[in-house]
């Protein structure tokens, strides 16, 4: 089949689909140039199936970049571009991707790798199309293992999950989604995909500027966005005026809104729509309308249409309401599984229901309530970091016996990581934060060490972070 | 999965998604209480996963009998309550149906056959569900061959037709969707699915009454509503004051508009799409927006988001701009074929590309302009009328050589069928039409009857339907 972008240029070739920066506009047809003539210029790079790394930021170039790849029939591997450079190889090689194609600011280290200055002065030739059922996107996220996996998406995936959005949020045809979020996560990219799906406009910005967004917001330059917690407070910060009544719709993701944080919304009219939703659902999969916001504190809402929710008990039995288990979800938004991992794929499935590893219940009117993120997440920021990667870096220095990272409450970020660090031998923590820093991403560097003799244990042997979590939160009130 | 009505109910409980007669109303949750307690009545009759038919008219309890099927998992076969009793025993038995399912009113010979009253005063039974891929409805056509077929659409081809027309239409969750086109037509099916799929009220009418609906549309009691051109046309004989705001979209089927409509209906203000579309793409396929009405006149507009079409000429080659062809059409809801029907549907379908039988071309900006409904398809007052089936019922008649049916123009209907008659011997015309009228259904009886010598036919012996057509609609000016 044709792209979608080129589907959307025939269907609506004048209709506005991006806005950049304070001028700058392309038509759907424009943007389908655009893409077309980048798709050409790849096209002699290609030499297989496997995926195709993009590493970039919130720019309108960058658009062109995915709709192009949706033209050539290969999936994307969206680097997230705060991560290190040995992040990067880790993905790029479990991914056996193709080819990286970046920005160049970014010093990427990979076999096969070309800058987008050199590509553009390239040659062009023929391009493919691709069918819905071919792997769209792959963006890798960590589980409990510390090992991060690819998660996959279709166009299927992608095409439920902007159906199911559009049928809770309304699609108006005149909306503009403005999009703050990195398009390297499952919240950026899926904002592309609906623009072309529903014929719609992005407003693209580089980084999240809360006195610019409100600004629009007041302006009317924008109907919908996607926001974290984090965001959304900054934005409460500086809010000093009424917000146009062409806004009409906040989609909150990254974690539970404080209640606080609910009823100050209510109170400025502000359209919250709480959601909980992962790169495995294709963004949210669950969502609670502003008008249950204040009746449901708390809950995440309900699912899409036509996505399922079960809460399941240990033994694999259904939960009864109220009773908190941990959450399964099915439906057509759902991933397919991981790259290259069957292993990874088959131990997060169970007969069709993907295991989310998150824990929470439902209550008698069907209300989703997340109680606890999987496996310890630790949510900075509106970024997903996984305690486990973290302790397998730290563990990995001679010098260290063991660790235990957790999540510490903070105004500004949410949570930010700490590490509890055992030593095996003398170590200067100064030391010790280099040797983690040259490996991780800034955004999972720990805020805190705290050297101690032991961990706590429970009577299987395994690391009970709840009680380092009780320890470090109780430290700071 | 869940029922799509389980779902919906689930979703939006208080939300109204039924309207009937001057005061009802049922919620989601109540609708689903229905549907369910219906469901539990029929599941004793089920023997198979052979379809089930209903023969019944618009009535409330009508869209919970076809919401109960779809929680046992079979599919329905919705039958035409204007067919003779011939045609209906010819669907029951070609399609299989296991049971039928009919109000009082009618009378219908089968083998298994139960009345709804009856079924009320059932006992109860489990339930199953459906997957999305299942065959959920059945509506049979006729084509060149005068044998009618049994179209499956499958709850995907249901879904990918109301996502199509809400990223065309705009959806507002308070959408009231007015339906007085017939349940057993895929017009009025399809309003069904779409008001469990976006979560929004249907209102019943049972039967087109031109002064009731103007009145609902003065007073704001519905959004959108799907007509046919007979339909348009009687409401624009009543209209006398203007339209309800809310009221934003008028689907428009069955062939198209002539200009004086389109301009009347611009003068009016009144928002129609024109619309191509066929039982096998579970309704509209293309749509022509208010916006581009005047400017495309006589155009259909374009295919809905995702589906594509394209124009193939005689030697299976695609056709330039303006240029004329059969109309190919590829889609998620397109018909995977027809039932127990292998052979016509193999010679329907040319590499996955639908072959309509319809003419038409494609002008440069893509939109459609449909030249000639397929096989000289008569479109009567919204019913499609295949001239072959009448055709093969008169030349059944020992009296008769051979005869040849065309559409003469009619002002109420847009057109009716005419019958030429070569006769081997005398024949009284009423004893004719009274043999015609046991065997089919009213709205193709023939209004007029040309005794004649001979039928025009080409050199290979094929009769000429274009010529009858031309002589008829001379004689009438």
């Amino acid at each position: 089949m044709k792209s979608w972008l080129e589907k959307r240029a025939a269907l609506s070739p004048d209709q506005i689909g991006l806005y950049a920066g304070n001028k700058n506009t392309w038509t759907f047809r424009e943007m389908n140039e655009e893409a077309t003539e980048l798709a050409e210029l790849i096209a002699p790079y290609i030499q297989s199936r496997e995926p195709v790394a993009l590493l970039i930021t919130n720019q309108p170039q960058s658009v062109f970049l995915i709709h192009a790849l949706q033209k050539i029939r290969v999936p994307v591997l969206m680097l997230n571009n705060r991560l290190s450079t040995k992040e990067w190889a880790y993905q790029l090689k479990d991914s056996r991707a193709q080819l990286v194609i970046f920005e160049d600011q970014f010093a990427i280290e990979a076999d096969r790798a070309v800058s987008i200055d050199v590509l553009r002065s390239s040659k062009q030739k023929n391009i493919e199309v691709f069918e819905q059922e071919d792997v769209c996107s792959i963006m890798y996220t960590s589980g409990t293992t510390g090992n991060p996996k690819g998660v996959m998406q279709t166009y299927d995936n992608h095409f439920a999950s902007a159906t199911g959005s559009a049928f809770n949020i309304g699609h108006q045809p005149d909306d503009i989604w403005m999009c703050a979020v990195p398009l390297f996560h499952i919240s950026g990219y899926s904002i592309l995909m609906r623009s072309v799906i529903y014929g719609i406009a992005v407003r693209l910005y580089e980084k999240f500027d809360e006195r610019r967004i409100h600004a629009d917001l007041v302006n009317g330059n924008g109907s919908v966005i996607s926001v974290v917690t984090t965001m959304l407070q900054r934005l409460l910060d500086v809010k000093n005026e009424r917000y146009h009544p062409f806004f009409r719709c906040m989609i909150l993701g990254g974690g539970p809104a404080p209640l606080h944080m609910v009823e100050r919304c209510h109170d400025e009219q502000i359209p919250v729509f709480q959601s909980y939703g992962m790169t495995e659902t294709a963004s949210q999969f669950t969502t609670l309308s502003p008008a249950d916001a204040r009746r449901k504190t708390g809950a995440s809402g309900k699912p899409l249409f036509p996505g399922e929710i079960k809460i399941v008990d240990e033994e694999g039995k259904n939960c009864a309401e109220n009773v908190i288990g941990e959450i399964f979800v099915k439906g057509p938004s759902v991933t397919k599984g991981y790259l290259n991992n069957q292993q990874a794929t088959a131990s997060a499935f169970d007969h069709g229901w993907l295991k989310t590893g998150d824990v929470g219940y439902l209550d008698d009117e069907g209300f989703l309530f997340v109680a606890d993120r999987r496996s310890d997440l630790i949510i900075s920021g509106g970024e997903n970091i996984y305690p486990a990667e973290i302790e397998s870096v730290i563990s990995s220095h001679p010098a260290v016996k063991e660790a235990g990272v957790v999540g510490k409450k903070d105004e500004q970020w949410g949570e930010v990581p700490v590490a509890y660090v055992v030593l095996l031998e003398e170590l200067d923590q100064e030391v010790l934060h280099s040797y983690i820093t040259e490996r991780l991403a800034r955004y999972k560097h720990p805020k805190l060490y705290r050297f101690t003799n032991e961990l706590p244990r429970n009577a299987a042997g395994k690391l009970v972070r709840r009680k380092l979590k009780e320890e470090i939160n109780h430290e700071s009130v």
